[in-house]
């Protein structure tokens, strides 16, 4: 039965849901004319930002697509593959901002909803969180429908011509990457400095809380909220959904395609996505709360919603798979199973190693009582042990994933692979939407800060911007433990394009993928090297471009008469200007270096090399970014434990010392982590396009 | 030519220099009563934690014995194994425990020394490391003549002979390897429980300098210099010698075996050790300096040693290569070469990116304007970035002794990375020389500051110290270095050591290793995980075990009347029985992950996943030594840089700030860094001992 007619539905139904909450959001109120400046400021300072940093892109895509179109010229690639690129890019830029327009007018209505109730509030900014989940859903499944519809169309019939239209779409994924690395690292170190800055000379300094109106960094840091947290896990997302479904497609080809099941095969992930889609829509009408809740009930609040549409859509897969490859691949719906299982342990591993509920956090809490210091390494430590979980999940679910649905078969193995992070991401429109809500809830807290609302309003946005953290800190477990999963999947569609294009190119070319080829152990050394070096770029990018905002605030603080005492207003706009320039600036040789190393590696030494790197990428790289976000979010909770008055609360040296701990945290869980995710899947991206070079050079 | 017999004239050469330099040292006075006093304290201290710690690791040794005899017993290992694995667990030990009898005595006689000049200072200090250097390869060289000359007397006659010696004595590298992880763990958590907790308290909190004699855990702090920077260092280049020499030779004897040249291949790394030792010998001379030395004068006085000794090697390995394996084979030669270089560029970079003499750990100082926050994310990027040197260079290094050793044959290509380890390891005798010189000066100046010596000795073991504290950066380097090329070597011969067993067992074993196999892929991720793991638990136990020390010199600044006003003594013995009882207890758990993990992945996933795991684990853990000594050296040094009158100089908040960095860095360079190359190479060793046990399991 031929059910792929229901993808372009699914994008359609996200889409439109989409629309229906924007509409929803933008009739609520914005409350008072201060509440209306102060996010019209933000407003103007994320469009501001992304405006810029989308024209750094499209010079990057402009120049790449030339590269591309040149390289098809030659016959090292298809002539859709340039233009197949194009889209990816636009479409994960279109995605992040569409996140950033709603939430940037989310904020304000979710502080003043808040002051009519704190269900008000939850369901403005879960929405805002919602249309975001929706649109990345619904631009992934609508670029690939097109696509999809677009290549059966044009290229010529015969047995290779379903491997030549999931070749092409796999290319996509790097338009989407390249983009998505951009928003991740360039929004990551714009909030970061900003939110490092402001801390820095306010909090510590100046001894002015956060979110207060006085210090000049306040719009840049709320700002940073929508660029960093908005629209770069927007794009990252976007990339790792698109990039998950269409490495599957294209190990579906191959694994499938003698059986003369190849549609059938690459049915299912779409199929899946819609069924995500149904499921999350759905699922959102469980997201809500009463008055009194506790935080405790407010996170199942958001909880609720997810594991609905998780079973649903473990249901929804049985029959999927049934109806279209049949009772006898059945192992195909167990992989699935394995990666939506593994989604839901790395989500709550996450939380236990950073939620303040639990004994971790609460340690690196109390080692604050003998200074900064302890506090650092008590959060190492604990970053560090919380990547066993992850990383023993994930190894457990590629297993699983490739026995049950391979049989003995490994082309059905890494098939399973795929599948299992499709399912795993399958409930992205509303993992998503819980993500995004936090970054508009913690806006609305600043807005109802800086607009001095009442203090029952103040409760009801901490509440939710409370939650926000965690929400947070599962949802980049969520974005990491995909990302791993994609990646995988990306690295056997490498093997497969390899041979596909070799053949197309009549040429042959000798793999050697054995751990005692000395190329293999080089490709491994350098890429497991690689995530440390690409951190220890991000991260002093933050700590360059967080000294240009200290700078900025000290200047402020010094010559504006008037300003401590209330009576003159900062220079919001200068430090919002620095931000973004920092930003611009400091993403380029990251970038730089996650496109530069596989191709050079694949030019130097070869495919073999390429694939032992892109491994040793995905190995340190999912181990690190783990460390640094689980590191962070238990600094960060820390800090918000001796917050709530436990420990001897706000203003002891136990609380700076927290501060000390939640700052270094920042850059790790708001930058250098998350880029990782990019890093190892754009890696794996790049290798991918670039495959006709390297069969160039080293086929015979 | 049979050059064999060099092997134990060597070990005789280099134990005979190592007397003749102890004689010279005790006689040296060791100054007045009370330096006699402070002295006898600290000695006491380290024989009392070493009498603990080699109690539990005897009981350690004896139970691991018993079930290699229970092995050898079902056939699964030959009969020497168990005995092998005893001796070299012996030697170990007692090379540590050579090198720290000799620091704890020729501390009080540096800073006799020092008064008379700044030359006969450095000669005592130097002298010591000298003593250790030689012990550790006398022994290495004694115990591995001893086997060699006996197992070529006890084993029946026969094709397979000299195959069943190398395998033999490759399993005595897990005896020293397991010495030598409760060595550096132990070690490790003593020396930065008592370290850290000296100075929370001591610096931080009372305000009183280091090593103040009032500090009540200023004693321990000084024996942990001893344990964990003078044993355990000795007890991991112990094993890094015996195992890349061992491990080359079993490669050798499978490389060269067909060709009749066994015993050529396996006398090359012995012959070259005894060369390494004649040339650490000679260098030993060229150590001096004048009165009026400055830092970089000083030096270069040990450098002049190591490179002289280096240029030694490389033309006399030349010569060996020529005269044993023949023209034919002088790739071979520049496997050495390649190796040995290795060795310089890795010290070089870290001295790079350690020293304050270069802008890496000068910018980390000038973050402490900002606070403790800045400088700790600034010197973790710092110590990211520093990997990426020595990673390629390691990388360059292998696939140019493979390549050049090898010339299209795989087996000879091994070979080649096995004699590049014991290439870059042949200068050991006086590396390590000047490394172990470091701990002997810091305690020199510690018991200068504690007796009240003139302000001169100050200046002039302060001199000293500052030297160690460069070196000991370089040794950590060369440490980690060569510890890479062993595993990598040991990696190897696993492989070797299962097709090897496997034929004597009647079975047969399937290996792939390819990239695609997901057995694979779960190895390299929890190899890849497994270092942060395991620092995670090391630096956990640093924390717990400071904490300890801190509530008791609290107590003791509390309890003890007229303790800060000098009038009474503090009781330095509760603090070296704190850490010693810390120590003890938690290096079980590390180690029993270091153990346990590679025989549960053989038993549960066979040896495929056992190669990947130890690829994995190697890759990451090297990574990640690099990271964490070069982090934590950064901000040693940037403290220093600061306390040199930079920045504000002592006192200063910058100052403070770089307190905090530094203290942060103790467990990342002193305990978790060092002790995972032990790990990568103690793991190697367990899946080499336990082979048989895996292929009962796995094998057909």
């Amino acid at each position: 039965m031929d059910l792929l007619w229901l993808a372009p539905v699914g994008s359609l139904l996200a889409l439109g849901f989409a629309g229906y909450l924007t509409w929803k959001i933008l009739k609520e109120d914005e409350g008072t004319d201060e509440m209306k400046k102060i996010s019209a400021a933000i407003r103007k300072g994320a469009d501001t930002y992304l405006k810029r940093q989308y024209r750094v892109i499209a010079m990057f895509l402009g120049l790449l697509f030339v590269v591309l179109l040149g390289l098809s010229f030659i016959g090292a690639l298809n002539p859709y593959v340039p233009f197949a690129f194009l889209t990816g890019g636009f479409f994960s830029a279109l995605a992040g901002y569409i996140g950033m327009w709603i939430a940037t007018r989310a904020n304000v209505r979710t502080t003043h909803a808040a002051s009519k109730s704190l269900n008000s509030g939850l369901r403005v900014a879960f929405s805002s969180g919602a249309v975001m989940g929706l649109a990345v859903v619904g631009l992934g499944l609508l670029d690939l429908s097109i696509w999809y519809y677009l290549l059966t169309a044009l290229v010529a019939p015969g047995p290779e011509k379903i491997s030549i239209i999931t070749a092409t779409m796999l290319t996509f994924g790097m338009g989407a990457s390249s983009v998505a690395l951009f928003a991740r690292v360039g929004g990551g170190i714009y909030t970061k400095a900003a939110d490092v800055g402001a801390d820095l000379v306010g909090k510590v300094e100046a001894g002015i809380p956060e979110d207060d109106p006085r210090n000049p960094a306040v719009i840049a840091d709320n700002v940073g909220d929508n660029v960093g947290d908005v629209a770069g896990m927007g794009a990252d997302l976007y990339e790792s959904y698109v990039g998950s479904i269409v490495a599957t497609m294209a190990l579906g080809t191959a694994a499938f395609g003698a059986l003369g099941l190849a549609i059938e095969a690459l049915t299912i992930p779409l199929v899946m996505a819609t069924v995500g889609v149904i499921a999350s829509i759905l699922g959102t009408f469980l997201v809500r709360a009463k008055e009194d809740a506790s935080q405790h009930t407010l996170l199942w609040a958001l909880r609720k919603g997810i594991f609905f549409s998780a079973i649903l859509i473990a249901i929804a897969s049985a029959a999927i798979v049934w109806i279209t490859l049949g009772e006898a691949y059945m192992g195909v719906y167990f992989a699935v199973l394995a990666g939506l299982l593994a989604g839901i342990i790395i989500g709550l591993s996450t939380e236990y190693f950073t939620s303040h509920k639990y004994s971790p956090t609460v340690k690196v809490a109390k080692q604050s009582h003998t200074g900064p210091a302890t506090i650092i390494i008590s959060g190492l430590a604990t970053g560090m042990q919380s990547t066993l979980i992850p990383v023993v999940t994930v190894a457990a679910a590629i297993v699983a994933a490739y026995y049950l649905a391979g049989n003995g078969d490994p082309a059905m193995g890494l098939y399973g692979v795929g599948i299992s992070a499709v399912g795993m991401l399958s409930t992205l429109g509303i993992t998503l939407a819980t993500d995004a809500y936090g970054p508009v809830a913690d806006n609305a807290g600043g807005i109802a800060e800086m607009s001095k609302q009442d203090p029952e309003v103040r409760r009801r946005t901490d509440a939710l911007d409370s939650l926000g953290n965690t929400t947070a800190a599962t949802g980049k477990g969520f974005a990491i433990g995909s990302a791993a999963l994609t990646a995988m999947a990306l690295i056997a569609a490498y093997q497969e394009e390899l041979a596909h294009v070799a053949a197309n190119m009549g040429r042959e070319v000798s793999l050697n993928l054995s751990l005692t080829n000395p190329l293999v152990i080089v490709g491994l050394f350098i890429g497991g090297m690689l995530p440390f070096f690409f951190s220890s770029l991000t991260m002093n990018a933050v700590g360059r471009a967080a000294g240009g905002i200290v700078k900025e605030v000290r200047r402020q603080f010094k010559e504006i008469t008037g300003l401590m005492e209330g009576e003159a207003e900062p220079d919001y706009a200068s430090c919002v200007a620095i931000s973004t320039k920092a930003a611009q600036k400091e993403m380029i040789l990251p970038a730089a270096v996650a496109i530069v190393t596989p191709l050079a590696v694949g030019i130097l030494l070869g495919p073999s090399a390429v694939i032992a790197l892109l491994a040793g990428a995905l190995v340190t790289g999912f181990v690190m970014a783990v460390f640094m976000a689980n590191a962070g979010g238990a600094w960060d909770n820390a800090k918000k434990y001796i917050e709530e008055g436990n420990l001897e609360g706000k203003g002891s040296s136990n609380h700076k010392a927290a501060v000390v701990g939640d700052t270094v945290g920042d850059p790790f869980k708001d930058t250098s982590g998350p880029s990782l995710n990019i890093l190892i899947k754009l890696m794996s991206m790049v290798s991918i396009v670039f495959v006709g070079l390297v069969i160039l050079i080293h086929g015979v």
